[in-house]
């Protein structure tokens, strides 16, 4: 736990806050009443240096329709989210959220516009009466100290808070993250908010976000699903000189990978993270996008829960996705490893029941408990290595194996 | 009972047979001694009305090598299927498939080839030497009578035989089909033998056989999964005079659409079979693609499986789909129904909690008991139809849910 304490120390130039409410929902009045927290994530000054990326959903939530507008601002003052109502789809959602982030605004007697962030169920719509009236015990909490309490609240069914860190130049980046489900990488299903006090020019910090994106949350998958409401944050208070671009980069890509594992490490249900690394391929996009088929196959997903190093499956995913990209696989250039170990050479399946066993071991090493017991126990992960032998590219995606308890989470979520 | 034992009567010049063996796999010798079926179909005389299809999956298994090969032939005498072991892959996996057709045809005295299927573990290689023993025990079990035998033979995680027939002309089409995990829209995971004793011309039998294949095997899916062994075989014994291609089609239709919806109810840990219907797209391709989408979202299926009629869910679904394809929806235009219900029309949400409960009965009504008692208790589906004011093209993909049973199965299966 100090180790999360240590990473949760905020930048400068930041405050955060967060509230609790209960609520009723309009549309399903025997579920509740239902808790819902609100957490505010402030800079000391509006901030001209932010920037977003958002789902690529075509039935995206309110709340990302209002950030994609904000982007076009001059200026912002900090981030507003609630749990428990995604604010995806109902009439009027806009609207509340825009009345949200303006009491807000009233409250704090700020300028400028707060990115509004929702995550939970589809298809509600906000307390908003009960929201505006919790708003008012955010100001009296507002703490500079630390992340915690802010990546606390915005969890849903997350089972610990996310909070990585990492210096850069004369200050440092804190990121914040929650999403455990509807997580898939084309464009990760999650919030995540990633600060930073130096002083980054709007068009780096667009740039930058961007590719890093591209590099983290682009590249993991808890269920192949993209949500409705992913977004990823980057504001900055500009305390500190900016170190330029390539030490930016690489502060902010640290900080977004290890989130970006820690969403899949706890996504729903999860009892093995593991890597799919294709290489071999002939450009850069197929490997890709075949690391990320393997990734979301369900018989891979559910011969590793069982600690079941399943060769056959693995070439089977991987063929199959060959077969839909119309690219042939050439047995005799084909190599798979699992862990440290060869499982498939050239055309040759090497496992025996000795080497078998002992990867089973390897496997078992790496299995995470269920339920999960609120925090990470290990940060081990299974390596998955397919070399094609078709080209010089290669490309990783990270992933979470399908379990009973996925499917527990799922079937039983509003109830 | 009855109705399947009626369904499965043999076409005329048909003959079927089965018989099973014990062997210790060379790969995982502590999992043996373990139960092999082999199940024959034999036609009185060589036909050289036959036709195939085969999956996609770039690594495909042996038999899918042997059987695209024997397309060319210019006649064929019957199948010979095992299960338990799918020979994918090892080496020299060729010529054991040929070696045990080869076998057959030398007790049988036949100068025809057979077709060889194989069914089960990827990775390991075919027991030849008991299997070839085991064969001389297929030619004295030969009846004319019954499909029966085979389909029960030829079922690996299948919890019944799928048999349906239609008439056709003066005769008629009765096919078999085994499949429940690795089932995929793109070609579906299974063998299916279609028989008939009218006498298709050798083109047509090829024509129509894709056609066919196309709108019932290749719209179902169990878990999105292309199978290394996927082949659908049509086989006429050619006693009856041809009907003419519009009766054939429908016939053959029907006896593959049935068993595609057999598939999917006895699919691994199946308890709901759902109907998704997209309508209103602007062309074919796009309105099957995107009902795919939604048969294969796992956050879908999960609900289906708890019996929550999730509209969120489904919108995020489609939403995720059409972001992928680069197609936009319009909110205004969109609507949404469950079973019997309207629960999302040009922008609004419906349900209430009245509604919901009454829905949440409907899915109720629909579920299959888990696990499964052997045979389908009903053969209820769950249909939801998406309608995208976009255009005037739709079509329907066939789906199961996603259980904990599904992942016990997919997590234990070789142990």
């Amino acid at each position: 736990m100090r180790q999360l304490e240590k990473a949760a120390v905020l930048p400068e130039g930041f405050a955060a806050s967060a509230t609790s409410l209960e609520f009723v929902p309009a549309e399903k009045p025997d579920a509740g009443p239902l808790p819902m927290n609100l957490a505010l994530l402030r800079m000391e000054h509006p901030s001209s240096s932010f920037a977003g990326v958002f789902t690529r959903n075509a039935f995206p939530g309110w709340p990302v329709v209002a950030g994609r507008r904000l982007l076009e601002a001059p200026a912002v003052q900090g981030v507003l989210v609630n749990n428990k109502v995604a604010n995806v789809g109902p009439e009027g959602g806009l609207e509340d959220s825009l009345e949200l982030t303006g009491g807000l605004r009233e409250i704090l007697g700020d300028a400028w516009e707060f990115f509004p962030l929702s995550t939970g169920v589809i298809g509600w719509r906000l307390p908003v009466a009960e929201m505006k009236a919790a708003l008012r015990e955010l100001p009296e909490k507002l703490q500079g100290e630390s992340l915690l309490p802010f990546a606390r609240a915005i969890m849903t069914t997350d089972s610990w808070p996310k909070v990585r860190c990492a210096p850069c130049g004369a200050g440092r980046v804190t990121g914040t993250a929650k999403g455990a489900g509807m997580v898939e990488p084309d464009m990760a299903t999650m919030l995540a908010c990633l600060l930073t006090d130096v002083d980054v020019p709007r068009e780096a910090a667009r740039r930058v976000l961007s590719e890093v994106t591209d590099l983290s949350f682009n590249r993991i998958s808890v269920d192949g699903e993209t949500s409705t409401s992913d977004t990823v944050l980057l504001l900055s208070s500009g305390v500190h000189p900016y170190p330029g671009d390539r030490v930016f980069r690489e502060a902010l890509l640290e900080t977004a990978g290890l989130l970006a594992e820690d969403v899949v490490r706890n996504g729903e249900g999860c009892s093995h993270v593991f890597r799919v690394k294709v290489s071999g391929a002939p450009d850069a996009r197929t490997a890709v996008s075949l690391a990320r088929a393997v990734v979301n196959a369900p018989l891979t997903k559910a011969a590793l829960r069982g600690n079941d190093p399943n060769v056959g499956r693995l070439l089977q995913a991987l063929g199959s996705a060959c077969g839909r990209a119309g690219l042939e696989l050439r047995r005799s250039r084909l190599t798979l490893d699992i862990g440290p170990q060869r499982v498939f050479d050239r055309g040759r399946f090497l496992l025996d029941g000795e080497s078998e066993t002992r990867l089973q071991a390897h496997l078992a090493a790496a299995e995470l408990p269920l339920p999960s017991p609120g925090w990470p126990v290990h940060e081990e992960t299974v390596d998955i290595h397919l070399s094609l032998g078709l080209g010089d590219f290669s490309g990783v995606v990270t992933g979470s194996d399908l379990s009973e308890e996925y499917v527990r989470i799922n079937a039983d979520y509003r109830t």
